[in-house]
């Protein structure tokens, strides 16, 4: 994966092992996590060093808020969910990456949240277009 | 608890069993949750129909950027955690709530994220009111 300007950022080598690049907006890199079990997307702001959103600049907040929505509103039109779960977590990983979670009252970990759950189930290259795919059109919808 | 307004807001009643009110802010009420395993807060939008931040109006989402990063900058004042989590879940409480958890490294959790952990284990009566203290001059500081 490329090394994303400005500032020096580098994604995460546990992001990037566990994930594919969806898109870049203007603050953050979207990708999707490679778990078949859960539509489930994280935003992480191409900054060197951030691990805490109230740790942004103001404006990166804001801009952060409003591609949360962005990515928030494409997951509910593509995937439907009954639920979108939104944290930022970073006990294992800190750089800051904010996790978007479609979930639904029958999926394998409901109503807990996923994380410790269940064991990753990666896509099959057919699926995991189709994901991408979906993800992609609502976002730039 | 009384009937918070506007907009006819009422807490949750499993929010309201399981915590202590600390303060009210313009939007939000500042919540204790009542587990001495962790300084665990949550916001609650005073807004009768609110299920996820991105469905909230935009100068609301705002406000509440605002109260999160007021109520973070406290928490990290009051309890100089390893790490903060900040979270939307709501697959229970359908209310939307926004959980910021002081994690140590030493937490019983850690590092997992602390939803269906461990017990909650209520604090006794002199732990909590230092706790509502440090916090309430950390929000007001």
């Amino acid at each position: 994966m490329p090394n994303f300007s400005p500032d020096n950022f580098k994604l995460h080598k546990r992001l990037e092992e566990d994930s594919v690049l969806i898109t870049e907006l203007d603050l953050c890199l979207v990708l999707l996590i490679n778990d078949a079990n859960y539509p489930w997307t994280i935003l992480v702001p191409k900054r060197a060093t951030s691990t805490d959103i109230y740790k942004l600049e103001q404006k990166d907040q804001i801009q952060l808020l409003q591609e949360s929505n962005s990515l928030s509103n494409a997951m509910e039109s593509a995937f439907k969910p009954d639920k979108l779960n939104v944290a930022a977590i970073g006990n294992v990983v800190p750089q800051l990456h904010v996790h978007h979670i479609a979930r639904y009252k029958t999926d394998i970990a409901w109503p807990s949240p996923v994380w410790g759950f269940a064991k990753a189930m990666p896509y099959d290259s057919a699926e995991l277009e189709r994901t991408i795919s979906l993800l992609c059109n609502a976002l730039h919808a």
